[in-house]
């Protein structure tokens, strides 16, 4: 059932002993808002405990550092910026048929919960917790300024997505005020790259090749470059963006050689070329604008496979 | 002399043709705040003219589209975004002598004006200019939005450096109502590279060098890496940020080479480091995190310079 901010308030008022959880693989928005929501309850006296199937990424730590971990018997299951039970994981699943409330922004939200107070409207779930801990009465502590700015700038690329409004700018404006760091949190999330990685970047350019006119940028990994720069798959997935960022490319792919053989290939596109049709071809999938797929060949059999598939997509234009 | 917005404001409206200039290497600041202001005073019937030292970047073309070039004689000229004279360049620079109003944010201005409204605390000119015009009684038409967006988009690194204030979402929340059209204008300015832009990259990522345990980063362009490359000037203005975004990094200097000689150093500093501090040893200045100078030496000596400098502000932490 879908309810208002004052609704979702009461009923969070009304109980003690509440669970909140994040969506598995967690990011700025679900861990930012989940964590606001813990320092406003124990700050107003309740009894909070945060969960998620998965851990907390480290570089979240300067707002997830204050949570107790012991087990406890919730009275009441708040789940944040999640949009279906499929985003609970292994360790929140067994509450699935039990979340009393979801606080969410995802349009595609399917209702899961007893109660959800939805504004799809919001760039970031942290956008609508805002107002709910500010509703709730709580101090706006720099902590919990920090965890909302935090998601807000995520899940808006700093701003610069399309999703960003008048009220995204508004939030952060008022969580400066409350001392949110955003300097500290935008030089974490967006502004710092390891040596590595700018290693792999350099390999990554290096490698860059054309086609149909300069339409279509391909750079390529082997595992000899991954090894060479001990590179993790996090590292390696911020790259599938370089080829496609560059102007006039429609479709850009990398071609990352796995350790077992064989070619993954990860394609972007424009809004010219459909990327899951592209991917399809070799039994893979993904989105208009983003797939991927699998080609088990040698790395120039892989690239003229999927140059050659790219072709009549160009073409159709 | 320093001056109020009322008076600013004054100014402007007791005079007609209005020259309005923009410093040489013009930037998304300069130019949004000399194109805003030049669209409300047209907008308020005034006669006025754009002028900067060096060609307008093809990629500001949406909000530069409009401007009439013929040469008049102006009864008033305003720079803006301009700290010092030597920043007008060979076109401009006629007009050194003459310059009625200074509008600008530089901490560094130094006072070349004959009047000059200066907010050190903004975050970009353009900042200043929502303000200027809003006083001037001009509609702020989606154009005009643009033009402000862009300056406080580019200066902030869209929201994400240390001069990001309140005021500056407050002001970019304003101007989303004025309909600036963010999504455009980010993409144009931080999504997209040319194919000449990456090849810097390359160039530059290549060059790089660590001093002082990793806590200074250098990168290095010289003119033959500029000419084969054939790069220009605000293609190369983006390349500073690199340096400094090295995890660990604290100093992140680009040494360019300069076609009449001599070596021009960015800085940019995270907290810990006095950008300006540094800049001033050779004569330059700049923000705390940002800043610039000349040294007029061969190459090994001017980094030799430079990185000797650093040592004792690295010190003193």
């Amino acid at each position: 059932m879908n309810i208002a901010i004052e609704q979702a308030v009461s009923l969070l008022n009304e109980h003690d002993n509440i669970l909140i959880i994040s969506h598995k693989s967690p990011d700025g928005d679900t861990l930012g808002s989940a964590f606001a929501l813990y320092y406003a309850l124990t700050s107003l006296g309740k009894t909070a405990r945060f969960l998620c199937s998965d851990p907390v990424p480290d570089r979240f730590c300067y707002f997830t550092d204050e949570y107790v971990e012991s087990s406890f018997a919730p009275d009441f299951v708040v789940a944040v910026d999640i949009a279906a039970t499929q985003l609970l994981g292994a360790r929140t699943m067994p509450y699935a048929a039990n979340i009393d409330l979801c606080i969410d922004h995802h349009p595609s939200n399917d209702g899961f919960a007893k109660h959800t107070y939805l504004v799809p409207a919001a760039a970031a779930t942290c956008e609508i917790m805002f107002d709910v801990v500010t509703h709730l009465g709580a101090k706006i502590t720099q902590k919990m300024a920090d965890c909302l700015y935090t998601g807000i700038s995520t899940d808006t690329g700093c701003f610069k997505f399309s999703n960003t409004t008048v009220n995204t700018h508004i939030v952060a404006s008022k969580l400066f005020e409350f001392g949110a760091d955003h300097e500290f949190i935008n030089r974490l999330m967006f502004e710092t790259k390891s040596k590595s990685r700018l290693k792999i970047e350099l390999a990554a350019l290096s490698s860059i090749e054309y086609f149909f006119d300069d339409r279509v940028a391909i750079i390529s990994i082997s595992q000899k470059m991954i090894e060479e720069l001990n590179a993790d798959e996090s590292e390696l997935d911020g790259i599938s963006a370089i080829p496609r960022s560059i102007e006039g490319v429609e479709v850009g792919i990398t071609i990352r050689e796995k350790k077992e053989g064989g070619y993954k290939m990860s394609v972007r596109t424009t809004s010219a070329v459909d990327a899951s049709k592209l991917c399809a071809t070799f039994g893979g999938g993904g989105h208009k604008r983003a797939g991927g797929c699998f080609i088990d060949e040698g790395y120039q059999t892989a690239k003229r496979l999927i140059v050659e598939a790219i072709k009549p997509l160009l073409q159709s234009n």
